[in-house]
Protein backbone atom coordinates (compact mmCIF):
# COMPACT_ATOMS: atom_id res chain seq x y z
CA UNK A 1 0.00 0.00 0.00
CA UNK A 2 1.04 3.59 -1.09
CA UNK A 3 -0.05 6.22 1.41
CA UNK A 4 -0.58 10.01 -0.07
CA UNK A 5 0.29 11.98 2.91
CA UNK A 6 -2.13 15.15 2.47
CA UNK A 7 -4.68 16.89 4.60
CA UNK A 8 -6.30 18.54 0.79
CA UNK A 9 -9.09 16.62 -0.19
CA UNK A 10 -9.31 18.07 -3.51
CA UNK A 11 -5.43 16.92 -4.04
CA UNK A 12 -6.19 13.80 -2.47
CA UNK A 13 -9.44 12.93 -5.07
CA UNK A 14 -6.81 14.67 -8.03
CA UNK A 15 -4.07 11.35 -7.35
CA UNK A 16 -6.98 8.83 -6.57
CA UNK A 17 -8.12 9.35 -10.27
CA UNK A 18 -4.56 8.90 -11.44
CA UNK A 19 -3.15 6.75 -9.39
CA UNK A 20 -5.61 3.39 -8.35
CA UNK A 21 -5.32 1.64 -4.69
CA UNK A 22 -3.69 4.88 -3.15
CA UNK A 23 -5.25 5.69 0.44
CA UNK A 24 -4.94 8.90 1.89
CA UNK A 25 -3.52 9.63 5.29
CA UNK A 26 -3.54 12.69 7.64
CA UNK A 27 0.29 13.23 9.39
CA UNK A 28 1.20 16.04 11.44
CA UNK A 29 4.96 16.30 9.89
CA UNK A 30 7.01 19.24 9.70
CA UNK A 31 6.98 21.73 7.07
CA UNK A 32 10.23 23.77 7.02
CA UNK A 33 11.16 26.75 5.34
CA UNK A 34 12.87 26.50 2.31
CA UNK A 35 12.83 27.89 -1.45
CA UNK A 36 13.38 24.32 -2.88
CA UNK A 37 10.55 22.14 -2.51
CA UNK A 38 12.86 19.10 -2.76
CA UNK A 39 14.52 19.74 0.70
CA UNK A 40 10.61 20.50 1.70
CA UNK A 41 9.66 16.97 0.89
CA UNK A 42 13.10 15.22 2.06
CA UNK A 43 11.95 16.49 5.37
CA UNK A 44 8.53 15.24 5.33
CA UNK A 45 9.51 11.90 4.31
CA UNK A 46 12.21 11.41 6.66
CA UNK A 47 9.66 12.19 9.53
CA UNK A 48 6.58 9.91 7.93
CA UNK A 49 8.95 7.12 8.08
CA UNK A 50 10.51 7.41 11.24
CA UNK A 51 6.59 7.69 12.85
CA UNK A 52 5.56 4.96 11.32
CA UNK A 53 7.09 2.56 8.50
CA UNK A 54 5.50 2.15 4.78
CA UNK A 55 6.06 3.42 1.76
CA UNK A 56 4.74 7.18 1.83
CA UNK A 57 4.57 10.02 -0.95
CA UNK A 58 4.09 14.23 -0.49
CA UNK A 59 3.03 16.66 -3.30
CA UNK A 60 4.32 20.17 -3.00
CA UNK A 61 3.86 23.38 -4.97
CA UNK A 62 5.92 26.10 -6.05
CA UNK A 63 5.17 29.80 -7.98
CA UNK A 64 7.85 31.16 -9.21
CA UNK A 65 7.78 34.70 -10.09
CA UNK A 66 9.53 36.10 -12.70
CA UNK A 67 9.35 40.02 -11.20
CA UNK A 68 10.39 38.77 -7.66
CA UNK A 69 13.42 36.71 -9.04
CA UNK A 70 11.20 33.23 -8.09
CA UNK A 71 10.22 34.35 -4.83
CA UNK A 72 7.96 32.94 -3.36
CA UNK A 73 8.21 29.34 -4.72
CA UNK A 74 6.83 26.97 -2.39
CA UNK A 75 6.06 30.02 0.28
CA UNK A 76 3.49 30.50 -2.27
CA UNK A 77 0.43 29.00 0.50
CA UNK A 78 1.64 32.13 2.83
CA UNK A 79 1.63 34.48 -0.29
CA UNK A 80 -1.70 33.35 -0.99
CA UNK A 81 -2.68 33.42 2.63
CA UNK A 82 -2.16 37.44 2.98
CA UNK A 83 -2.43 38.71 -0.46
CA UNK A 84 -5.09 36.55 -1.85
CA UNK A 85 -5.40 36.27 -5.69
CA UNK A 86 -6.26 40.21 -6.52
CA UNK A 87 -3.10 40.90 -4.16
CA UNK A 88 -0.40 39.12 -6.09
CA UNK A 89 -2.09 39.89 -9.27
CA UNK A 90 -1.88 43.51 -8.13
CA UNK A 91 1.57 43.62 -7.10
CA UNK A 92 2.74 41.45 -10.56
CA UNK A 93 0.66 44.68 -12.31
CA UNK A 94 3.61 46.97 -11.26
CA UNK A 95 6.13 45.03 -12.93
CA UNK A 96 6.58 44.68 -16.96
CA UNK A 97 7.78 41.05 -16.35
CA UNK A 98 4.73 38.71 -15.62
CA UNK A 99 5.75 35.79 -16.33
CA UNK A 100 5.65 32.76 -13.70
CA UNK A 101 6.86 29.07 -13.61
CA UNK A 102 4.72 26.85 -11.63
CA UNK A 103 5.82 23.22 -10.74
CA UNK A 104 4.80 19.91 -8.65
CA UNK A 105 7.11 17.81 -7.55
CA UNK A 106 5.98 14.45 -6.03
CA UNK A 107 8.48 12.88 -3.57
CA UNK A 108 8.03 9.42 -2.81
CA UNK A 109 9.79 7.17 0.36
CA UNK A 110 9.68 3.44 0.44
CA UNK A 111 11.48 3.60 3.39
CA UNK A 112 15.00 3.75 1.79
CA UNK A 113 15.05 5.88 -1.23
CA UNK A 114 13.78 9.21 -1.96
CA UNK A 115 12.49 9.35 -5.29
CA UNK A 116 10.79 12.62 -7.19
CA UNK A 117 8.91 13.54 -10.03
CA UNK A 118 8.53 17.13 -11.43
CA UNK A 119 5.76 18.25 -13.10
CA UNK A 120 6.14 22.42 -14.60
CA UNK A 121 4.13 24.80 -16.79
CA UNK A 122 5.06 28.32 -17.50
CA UNK A 123 2.50 30.92 -18.29
CA UNK A 124 1.89 34.54 -16.87
CA UNK A 125 -0.17 36.27 -13.86
CA UNK A 126 -3.62 37.82 -15.14
CA UNK A 127 -5.98 38.99 -13.56
CA UNK A 128 -8.58 36.71 -11.75
CA UNK A 129 -10.86 34.72 -13.78
CA UNK A 130 -13.28 31.48 -12.95
CA UNK A 131 -13.76 29.61 -9.68
CA UNK A 132 -11.41 27.04 -8.59
CA UNK A 133 -10.90 25.30 -5.15
CA UNK A 134 -7.33 25.17 -6.08
CA UNK A 135 -4.90 28.27 -4.80
CA UNK A 136 -3.71 30.07 -7.63
CA UNK A 137 -5.51 28.61 -10.62
CA UNK A 138 -7.62 32.16 -11.06
CA UNK A 139 -4.56 34.19 -12.33
CA UNK A 140 -2.47 31.67 -13.83
CA UNK A 141 -2.84 31.55 -17.58
CA UNK A 142 -0.32 28.99 -19.19
CA UNK A 143 1.77 29.53 -22.06
CA UNK A 144 -0.70 29.15 -25.57
CA UNK A 145 -3.35 29.28 -23.74
CA UNK A 146 -6.39 32.08 -23.13
CA UNK A 147 -8.12 30.18 -20.55
CA UNK A 148 -6.92 30.40 -17.21
CA UNK A 149 -6.45 26.84 -14.86
CA UNK A 150 -9.91 28.16 -13.08
CA UNK A 151 -11.75 28.57 -16.26
CA UNK A 152 -10.69 25.13 -17.92
CA UNK A 153 -12.48 22.03 -17.13
CA UNK A 154 -11.01 19.63 -14.93
CA UNK A 155 -10.35 17.90 -18.35
CA UNK A 156 -8.64 20.42 -20.24
CA UNK A 157 -6.53 21.01 -16.90
CA UNK A 158 -5.54 17.81 -16.30
CA UNK A 159 -3.76 17.66 -19.82
CA UNK A 160 -1.13 19.90 -19.17
CA UNK A 161 -1.39 20.99 -15.70
CA UNK A 162 1.98 20.57 -13.34
CA UNK A 163 0.23 18.30 -10.54
CA UNK A 164 -0.72 15.85 -13.37
CA UNK A 165 2.45 15.76 -15.19
CA UNK A 166 4.40 14.98 -11.79
CA UNK A 167 1.71 12.42 -11.13
CA UNK A 168 2.07 10.58 -14.32
CA UNK A 169 5.79 10.01 -14.18
CA UNK A 170 5.19 8.91 -10.47
CA UNK A 171 2.47 6.32 -11.93
CA UNK A 172 5.09 5.52 -14.59
CA UNK A 173 7.86 4.68 -11.50
CA UNK A 174 5.23 2.77 -9.77
CA UNK A 175 3.82 0.76 -12.65
CA UNK A 176 7.47 -0.54 -13.43
CA UNK A 177 8.77 -0.44 -9.93
CA UNK A 178 6.16 -0.79 -7.73
CA UNK B 1 23.89 27.50 31.68
CA UNK B 2 22.20 29.21 28.83
CA UNK B 3 22.56 27.88 25.30
CA UNK B 4 21.37 30.36 22.79
CA UNK B 5 21.20 28.49 19.55
CA UNK B 6 22.21 30.45 16.46
CA UNK B 7 24.28 29.99 13.57
CA UNK B 8 24.93 33.74 13.38
CA UNK B 9 27.82 35.79 15.06
CA UNK B 10 26.69 38.74 14.60
CA UNK B 11 23.90 37.56 16.85
CA UNK B 12 25.64 36.11 19.48
CA UNK B 13 27.67 39.13 20.11
CA UNK B 14 24.73 41.28 20.02
CA UNK B 15 23.25 38.79 22.97
CA UNK B 16 26.40 38.47 25.02
CA UNK B 17 26.69 42.06 25.10
CA UNK B 18 23.26 41.89 27.02
CA UNK B 19 23.39 38.47 28.92
CA UNK B 20 26.68 37.69 30.17
CA UNK B 21 27.45 33.46 30.55
CA UNK B 22 25.33 33.15 27.56
CA UNK B 23 27.34 30.63 25.17
CA UNK B 24 26.07 30.43 21.60
CA UNK B 25 25.50 26.54 20.25
CA UNK B 26 24.67 25.38 16.79
CA UNK B 27 22.27 22.75 16.31
CA UNK B 28 20.53 21.89 13.19
CA UNK B 29 16.77 22.24 14.03
CA UNK B 30 14.00 22.13 11.55
CA UNK B 31 12.74 25.85 10.75
CA UNK B 32 8.99 25.47 10.00
CA UNK B 33 7.08 28.14 7.62
CA UNK B 34 4.30 29.75 9.23
CA UNK B 35 3.53 33.71 9.65
CA UNK B 36 3.72 33.32 13.66
CA UNK B 37 7.47 33.56 15.19
CA UNK B 38 6.25 31.95 18.18
CA UNK B 39 5.06 28.48 16.66
CA UNK B 40 8.66 28.65 14.57
CA UNK B 41 10.22 28.88 17.83
CA UNK B 42 8.03 26.28 19.84
CA UNK B 43 8.91 24.06 17.26
CA UNK B 44 12.94 24.91 17.21
CA UNK B 45 12.65 24.51 21.12
CA UNK B 46 11.07 21.25 21.36
CA UNK B 47 13.50 19.27 18.91
CA UNK B 48 16.41 21.26 21.13
CA UNK B 49 15.29 19.64 24.39
CA UNK B 50 14.24 16.25 22.71
CA UNK B 51 18.38 16.28 21.38
CA UNK B 52 19.94 16.98 24.51
CA UNK B 53 18.58 17.98 28.03
CA UNK B 54 19.14 22.06 28.50
CA UNK B 55 17.77 24.95 29.02
CA UNK B 56 18.09 27.26 25.83
CA UNK B 57 16.64 30.63 23.52
CA UNK B 58 16.66 31.28 20.14
CA UNK B 59 15.73 34.71 18.22
CA UNK B 60 13.19 34.75 15.15
CA UNK B 61 12.78 38.18 13.21
CA UNK B 62 10.11 38.91 11.33
CA UNK B 63 8.57 41.91 8.93
CA UNK B 64 5.34 42.81 8.67
CA UNK B 65 4.68 44.79 5.53
CA UNK B 66 1.29 46.68 5.71
CA UNK B 67 1.28 47.37 2.43
CA UNK B 68 1.40 43.42 2.09
CA UNK B 69 -1.09 42.37 4.52
CA UNK B 70 1.69 41.55 7.38
CA UNK B 71 3.69 39.47 4.68
CA UNK B 72 6.79 38.39 5.11
CA UNK B 73 6.33 38.61 8.74
CA UNK B 74 9.05 35.41 9.73
CA UNK B 75 9.52 34.36 5.94
CA UNK B 76 11.36 37.81 5.58
CA UNK B 77 14.77 35.53 5.14
CA UNK B 78 13.45 34.06 2.21
CA UNK B 79 11.97 37.49 0.65
CA UNK B 80 15.43 39.29 1.31
CA UNK B 81 17.26 36.66 -0.05
CA UNK B 82 15.05 37.10 -3.63
CA UNK B 83 14.85 40.44 -3.55
CA UNK B 84 17.48 41.72 -1.74
CA UNK B 85 16.95 45.20 -0.04
CA UNK B 86 16.79 47.03 -2.87
CA UNK B 87 14.34 44.92 -4.35
CA UNK B 88 12.08 45.18 -1.28
CA UNK B 89 12.31 49.29 -1.71
CA UNK B 90 11.38 49.30 -5.20
CA UNK B 91 8.38 46.63 -4.49
CA UNK B 92 7.23 48.87 -1.47
CA UNK B 93 7.46 51.75 -3.80
CA UNK B 94 4.68 50.70 -5.94
CA UNK B 95 2.42 51.19 -2.60
CA UNK B 96 1.30 54.48 -1.12
CA UNK B 97 1.84 52.82 2.38
CA UNK B 98 5.24 52.27 3.40
CA UNK B 99 4.91 51.40 7.05
CA UNK B 100 5.74 48.31 8.46
CA UNK B 101 6.51 46.61 12.17
CA UNK B 102 9.69 44.86 12.74
CA UNK B 103 9.34 42.70 15.51
CA UNK B 104 11.64 40.02 17.60
CA UNK B 105 10.74 37.26 19.45
CA UNK B 106 12.86 35.57 21.90
CA UNK B 107 11.77 32.15 23.15
CA UNK B 108 13.55 30.35 26.02
CA UNK B 109 12.71 26.81 27.16
CA UNK B 110 13.92 25.57 30.83
CA UNK B 111 12.94 21.80 29.45
CA UNK B 112 9.33 22.26 30.75
CA UNK B 113 7.72 26.02 29.90
CA UNK B 114 8.67 27.99 27.33
CA UNK B 115 8.40 31.98 27.64
CA UNK B 116 8.19 34.75 24.99
CA UNK B 117 9.49 38.34 25.30
CA UNK B 118 8.63 40.20 22.33
CA UNK B 119 9.94 43.64 21.37
CA UNK B 120 8.48 45.54 18.33
CA UNK B 121 9.55 48.34 16.32
CA UNK B 122 7.03 50.40 13.52
CA UNK B 123 8.79 52.47 10.99
CA UNK B 124 8.96 53.01 7.13
CA UNK B 125 10.80 51.35 4.52
CA UNK B 126 12.83 53.65 2.60
CA UNK B 127 15.80 53.72 -0.39
CA UNK B 128 18.60 51.84 1.08
CA UNK B 129 21.49 53.65 3.20
CA UNK B 130 24.16 52.82 5.24
CA UNK B 131 25.93 49.63 5.42
CA UNK B 132 25.38 46.87 7.85
CA UNK B 133 25.41 43.23 9.26
CA UNK B 134 21.91 42.83 9.48
CA UNK B 135 19.58 42.39 6.93
CA UNK B 136 17.08 44.69 6.00
CA UNK B 137 18.63 47.65 8.45
CA UNK B 138 19.44 49.82 5.30
CA UNK B 139 15.44 49.93 4.26
CA UNK B 140 14.31 50.47 7.93
CA UNK B 141 13.95 54.05 8.93
CA UNK B 142 12.14 53.70 12.52
CA UNK B 143 9.31 56.28 13.41
CA UNK B 144 10.41 59.30 14.99
CA UNK B 145 14.01 59.51 13.69
CA UNK B 146 15.79 60.18 10.60
CA UNK B 147 18.51 57.32 10.47
CA UNK B 148 18.10 53.84 9.39
CA UNK B 149 19.14 51.53 11.45
CA UNK B 150 22.05 50.45 9.23
CA UNK B 151 22.92 54.76 9.69
CA UNK B 152 22.97 54.51 13.74
CA UNK B 153 25.39 53.68 15.59
CA UNK B 154 25.21 50.17 17.71
CA UNK B 155 24.63 52.30 20.66
CA UNK B 156 21.86 54.57 19.02
CA UNK B 157 20.43 51.96 17.19
CA UNK B 158 20.49 49.29 20.96
CA UNK B 159 18.39 52.22 22.51
CA UNK B 160 15.48 51.65 20.64
CA UNK B 161 15.65 47.97 18.61
CA UNK B 162 13.07 45.63 18.84
CA UNK B 163 15.84 42.83 19.30
CA UNK B 164 17.15 44.76 22.06
CA UNK B 165 13.90 45.05 23.59
CA UNK B 166 13.20 41.60 23.55
CA UNK B 167 16.28 40.73 24.95
CA UNK B 168 16.14 43.04 28.11
CA UNK B 169 13.09 41.35 28.68
CA UNK B 170 14.59 38.07 28.72
CA UNK B 171 17.56 39.25 31.02
CA UNK B 172 14.85 40.99 33.38
CA UNK B 173 13.10 37.35 33.56
CA UNK B 174 16.37 35.40 33.61
CA UNK B 175 17.79 37.83 36.80
CA UNK B 176 14.28 37.43 38.60
CA UNK B 177 14.07 33.43 37.92
CA UNK B 178 17.46 32.25 36.76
Amino acid sequence: MVYFITGNQNKLKEVQAIISGVEGIEMDLPEIQSLDPQEIITEKLKEAVKEKEGSYFVEDTALYLDCLNGFPGPLIKWFLDRLGNKGIYDLVSNYENHNVVVKAVVGYSNGQDIHFFVGEVKGSIVAPRGESDFGFDPIFLPDGHDKTFAEMSSEEKNKISHRQQALMKFKEFLDKHG
